[in-house]
């Protein structure tokens, strides 16, 4: 019989954290504002080294992430057995209006989305929380 | 009928962010590390004012985020009706040894937890994503 805490931390590789990260349509995108770490859920699309976002241009995201460095968190857990996993993509942002043709999120809240903040990912990892 | 896209993003009282955030059992610890802003999903307990993250004496928040601003979020989304919210608690965090008695989250990883990080919340924002 398994313990309940019998669960452990594994890393994923690059191209599983991709595969898994596609699979959720909100991550986390994570930054050093003025007012220090700042934190905001949105949708996004990803393909391999690239996150995009749209944002409104008043957003703060879209005032404080040019050229800045940035982190994406996307995970996924199931409460009733406590497993699931974590991803994130960290690299440099920039925010620009959006180009025509460009992978589009699809946005949830209604609202103008003129800015496009886009991640060239640099450093991937991830972890699976597995039963042992 | 209501449009796909009629969600609007209204804030949400401090008491209200207290309430919704208490009923995950996982949310983000966000800081800012040496590489840059740095998120890690974790477990935690929740009362007015005091986040309480309980981490490996050798992990990075650990190491990093002691007297540091940090910012913790959790969040809630149904992909099929596209709705939800998300909480940001705001704070300093501080690091140290478990204190006896202290409210102990449920852990799901195996292994060691030493170290409690407390964090002193000063600011409670939240939103929620709902039909118009």
């Amino acid at each position: 019989m398994d313990e309940p805490t019998d669960r452990q931390l594994t890393d994923l590789d690059e191209a599983e954290c991709y595969r898994l990260a596609a699979t959720e349509p909100v991550g986390r995108l994570v930054w050093t504002g003025p007012d220090g770490p700042s934190v905001v859920p949105v949708n996004f699309t990803l393909e391999e080294g690239v996150v995009r976002v749209r944002t409104a241009a008043y957003s703060a995201l879209a005032q404080q992430c040019d050229d800045s460095r940035v982190a994406f968190e996307v995970d996924a857990y199931d409460p009733d057995s406590r497993l699931g996993w974590s991803v994130i993509l960290a690299g440099r942002a920039s925010v620009g209006f959006v180009e025509p043709g460009a992978p589009a999120p699809e946005v949830w809240p209604v609202g103008a989305k003129a800015v496009q903040l886009t991640i060239e990912v640099d450093k991937v990892t991830g972890r699976r929380l597995r039963q042992r």
